[in-house]
């Protein structure tokens, strides 16, 4: 396993490189992240550093109705192809960035704790194996959604508008290569209190099968992102309010709601 | 009326300019298309050039319902705020290239002829006004759908996966700042034949509406597009088979459904 951050150091410089997690030191890297990344003589104490989200995908695909606990606690069949809708670029921060309330919007902001995908190479038609082999690796996403205006109206499931919003899609806090997701499960947390608890190999679509799938729908590009759909558990985030979403090897995401 | 185009010159290079519709001569400009273009002293016949898609959106947010026309026709009440989805940057083609049929996919692909909006500048909760500003100029749009996917899961219409394949977002061939869109028609042919002829003044919410509104659930970035929505008149295209969306002033978007 390999933990790879993005970062601004003290000096207010962008970076990104290699975190070992015993010893909290960082190895600068330069080159490009997904193209031939090298270890420069640059270390850092990880607490020295400012987490950024650790890619800038150009299009995060927001699964929906993913676990098959979830699917049977709706009442709804899984589904046979990947079901989801896209979030903007400017939706994505970072480790600790705030969530913001959208201006417009007073109702309920939900948080959904998720695994997120990280592709590492351009990919279309991916068979599985293809797809396995573009995963870069693994992070934690916060798919966060304005939940009132999902069903505000009657002909419509505004899908990409409820969960579009700036800040609305919260990744961090590193990248994993080489993690063992199916040993894995996705811990949420609101205000230090455990609000979700699921195993990731209760996924209806395996993160290859998601890749090779979504791939016939879409060209996937380095950097882009998937978030693999919530399970059960999610509720909604007070103003002030601070979410945690934990998966064993990569950390924890935390995120809080500004008042 | 500014006519801007996005263009590869004989010799590969990309570039984009102003384009003098009577004359047919390109002024290219250096700089950049949406931060202070400025012209240079090369010129070329447009006879010449390869047109390209005229910018680079990071998101296509497609409008759902935005006619009376359809409105009523599909008896669904206007709606209070737009509807949309969004589409992701790998869909959007150029004039004369070809729409690519998704290999996993052999039903029906339909045309939708609408007016596109181009941003000029980053905005964000901009007023009618700001957003008026905001407005860089209007393009062509032809939002390509594999139909038969929207309703194929009965939980779940899928609007971003039936909209997003690469090359399904066709837009071009200019894009017109000053364009008075009220007095304009979108008139979309398939092989030459009038399939669309319907009036931009019956759009429900205007195009600085729009902007102000959806700037209000996300950010919209120089570039951006966001496809009007479409009325009456939609229908499909058989492989080999040309689709041509023409405003007034704009032009003809021409891309052909590939065997």
């Amino acid at each position: 396993m390999t933990t790879w951050i993005r970062f601004r150091d003290a000096g207010g410089h962008i970076g990104f490189g290699t975190l070992d997690q015993h010893s909290g030191r960082v190895v600068q890297h330069d080159g490009a992240l997904f193209d031939n990344p090298r270890p420069t003589d640059i270390s850092f104490a990880a607490d020295d550093l400012t987490l950024l989200a650790p890619c800038q995908p150009s299009k995060v695909v927001a699964l929906w109705n993913n676990y098959y606990a979830l699917s049977q606690k709706l009442d709804k069949a899984p589904p046979k192809h990947p079901l989801f809708l896209i979030k903007p670029p400017m939706s994505v921060i970072g480790p600790n960035e705030a969530i913001r309330r959208p201006k417009s919007y007073q109702g309920k902001i939900a948080y959904e704790g998720e695994l997120g995908i990280v592709i590492g190479r351009e990919c279309s038609n991916a068979s599985v194996e293809e797809a396995e082999a573009a995963i870069f690796g693994y992070t934690c996403v916060n798919d966060v959604t304005a939940i009132e205006l999902l069903q505000e109206d009657p002909n419509f499931a505004q899908w990409c508008r409820s969960k579009g919003f700036d800040t609305f899609s919260c990744i961090g806090p590193s990248i994993v290569s080489g993690l063992d997701w199916r040993s894995a499960h996705v811990v949420t947390t609101l205000d230090g209190v455990e609000r979700q608890n699921y195993p990731l190999d209760d996924m209806i679509f395996s993160p290859a099968e998601q890749v090779s799938m979504i791939s016939a729908d879409m060209t996937l590009m380095p950097g882009d992102v998937i978030a693999c759909g919530t399970s059960i558990g999610v509720g909604s985030i007070k103003d002030g309010s601070s979410v945690g979403v934990s998966i064993e090897g990569i950390g924890t995401l935390t995120n809080r709601l500004a008042q």
